[in-house]
C-alpha cells in the first residue's frame, strides 16, 4: 500500500453550492476527502441531512457534511472549487482571501469564458486552474441534487501546459469516481464546451422553453442549432484552437443521447434567476467579433437573451 | 390643354385589395381613372360604402367603386397592380390569365423578393414592372384603410433599365397625388427596401410585438436592428448593388419619425394570418448565402420567425 503514502490530503473548500458544487463537493466528501462546503442557503438544512444525489448511475449520500456561512470558518485550503454562478463573481474577492495560503490552488468549474481571467487578475494566474464539466445536473433542494447523466471534468491550467499538480487534482477526482481528464489546453476544453452551450443553452430561453431535444425535432431550430455551432467553431479555429469542424457532428450526435434535458440557463431563466448571459454569450461573442470571425448568430443569441432576461426582470 | 390628350387613358386592375391594393387603387379612383378591384372579401361592403383613406394628409373617399368577385368580370386591362400578399402567390396562376391582353402591364406592390420572378416565369418578363410602396398602412375593415404616413412609391422595370411605358405609369401615379419615382434598377431598389424591412419587419416579431420605437429605445434590439441592417446592405453589394453603406444611418433616422409603428408582417402575425417569410426573409437570406455574403443574423431571423409562425400555427 505504499503508493497511498503518496495520495495528496488536500484541505478542499466549495465555493458554490448549487448544482455543481455540490455534486462534485459530494463525490469527493463520499470517499473521505477533507471538503469544506460554504453554502449561503440552506445551511441548517444541509447541516442536518447531509448532501444527496439521485443518480442512475448509483446515489449518493454523505450524511455529515463540514457546512460553513462564511470562508473566514472555512480558512486557508489547499484546493478551492468554484461553482459560483459567474453572475456571482464579483463575490468572490472577498470570500476567496480567507481561502488563501501560498500554493492554493483555484479551480474554477463555472461555465464559459472570463471566469479564469477574473481569479487571475485578483489572485495571480499561478493559482488558476479551470475545469469544464460535462454533466446534466438540477439542484431540486440545498442537499438535493439530480444527476441525470454524464459527470466527466477536463482540467487545465490557466497559465499554460499541465503541471504536476494538474495530474494530482486529476487523479484526486479519479479516485473519487469521477472521471477527469487533462487538457493540454484549457482554452480549446472551453470552446468546444461553449460550442455545445451557446447554441443548446440559447435556444431553449428563445424558443420559449423547449429542451434540447425538442430543439433537435424542430427543423428550423436543429438547422439553426447545427449553423451556431458551426460558427462557434470557426470562431474558435479563428482563435486558434485547432477544433475538427466535424466535432459539430459529435457533438450534435450527444445531444441526441441526452433526450428531453432543459439546460441549466433555461431552468434559471424561467425561474427568473440570473442567467450567465456574459460567460456564455456575452464574451465569446466579443472575442469571436475582436478576432475577426463571423459571429452574426452569436451576436443575435447575446443581444436577443439580453433583451429577454432584462424584459423578465421588467415583468418580476 | 393640349397635353391632357397625351395622358395614358388606363384601364387599371387591382388584385388583392388588403392595405397597399386598396390606398393606391383608391388614389387613382379619387382622381378619376377607370381602376377595377377584384375583391374577395367584403365585396357589398365596399359596393354599397366605397373605400375611404383616413389621413393626416387629407381623407379620401371614393364613394362608386368598381368591384368584381372575379378577374373574368373584370376582363382585359392596361395595367395589373397586384397587391395580393406573396404567400397567396399561387392565386395568380388563374387570376392573371383573364386580364391579359397584348401589352397589359403587370405592376407587382408586392413585398420583399421573388414576386417579379414568380410574374415573369408565368406571363412573361416582358409584361413585368415592380413597385416599391414606402408607405405606413392599416387597413382596417374592407373599404377602410388608415394610412399613417409616407406613400411614395418606386418604380422599375424587371427587365432592366426603364421604357417610356415605366415613365408613362410614374406619371399616372404622380397626377393622381402619389409621389414617384422610376428607379434604373429595381433589384438594388428592391435591396434597399429590404434592408429595413428585414430588421424592422422581423425583430418587433422575435420580441413579442414592439413596435419600431419600442425597439430602437432597447438597447440590444436597437444595437441588432443596426447590425441586422448593415449585413442586409453588406449582402446587396455581394450582389451588385451599388448602396452607400451609410444609407443604414438614413434609414435608422426614417425609423426614428416613423413613432409607434407596428409593421404589417406584426400584424399578420399577431392575427394569426400568413406572415410573407419567404418573400422578406426567405429569399433575401438565399440569394446572399448563395452570393457568399455574411448572413447569420438573416439566417436565425429567418428561421425564428418560421419556428415562431409554425408554432402559433400549431397553437390555433
Amino acid at each position: 500500500m505504499k503508493s497511498r503514502h503518496h495520495l495528496p490530503h488536500y484541505r478542499i473548500a466549495v465555493v458554490g453550492s448549487c448544482a455543481v458544487g455540490s455534486y462534485y463537493g459530494a463525490r469527493l466528501a463520499e470517499y473521505g476527502r477533507d471538503v469544506h462546503f460554504l453554502i449561503r442557503s440552506g445551511l441548517e438544512q444541509v447541516k442536518r441531512f447531509g448532501i444527496r444525489i439521485k443518480s442512475r448511475q448509483g446515489n449518493v449520500f454523505v450524511p455529515k457534511v463540514h457546512c460553513h456561512a462564511s470562508t473566514t470558518d472555512i480558512g486557508p485550503v489547499d484546493l478551492v472549487l468554484i461553482a459560483l454562478k459567474s453572475t456571482d463573481n464579483s463575490a468572490l474577492e472577498t470570500l476567496i482571501p480567507p481561502l488563501l495560503k501560498p500554493g492554493t490552488m483555484l479551480l474554477t468549474l463555472q461555465n464559459g469564458l472570463g471566469n479564469e481571467e477574473y481569479l487571475a487578475e485578483r489572485f495571480g494566474p499561478e493559482r488558476v486552474l479551470g475545469g469544464l464539466c460535462f454533466v446534466c445536473l438540477n439542484r431540486e433542494t440545498p442537499g438535493l441534487v439530480h444527476h441525470l447523466s454524464q459527470g466527466h471534468v477536463i482540467l487545465g491550467e490557466f497559465s499554460g501546459y499541465p503541471l504536476p499538480r494538474t495530474l494530482e487534482v486529476q487523479w484526486e477526482f479519479k479516485r473519487c469516481g469521477v472521471p477527469c481528464t487533462v487538457s493540454a489546453s484549457l482554452g480549446e476544453a472551453r470552446w468546444r464546451k461553449l460550442a455545445w452551450n451557446v447554441p443548446f443553452n440559447g435556444l431553449p430561453i428563445l424558443s420559449g422553453g423547449k429542451d434540447v431535444a425538442r430543439i433537435l425535432a424542430d427543423e428550423d431550430l436543429a438547422y439553426l442549432a447545427r449553423r451556431i455551432l458551426d460558427e462557434v467553431i470557426g470562431a474558435a479555429r479563428a482563435l486558434g484552437h485547432a477544433i475538427p469542424t466535424s466535432f459539430a457532428d459529435t457533438l450534435i450526435q450527444r445531444t441526441r443521447e441526452m433526450g428531453p434535458y432543459r439546460p441549466s440557463s433555461l431552468l434559471d431563466f424561467e425561474s427568473g434567476r440570473a442567467v450567465e448571459i456574459e460567460s456564455i454569450w456575452g464574451e465569446p461573442y466579443r472575442r469571436a467579433f475582436n478576432a475577426g470571425a463571423e459571429c452574426g448568430r452569436m451576436e443575435m443569441l447575446y443581444h436577443q437573451i439580453r433583451h429577454l432576461t432584462g424584459e423578465r426582470v421588467h415583468l418580476n
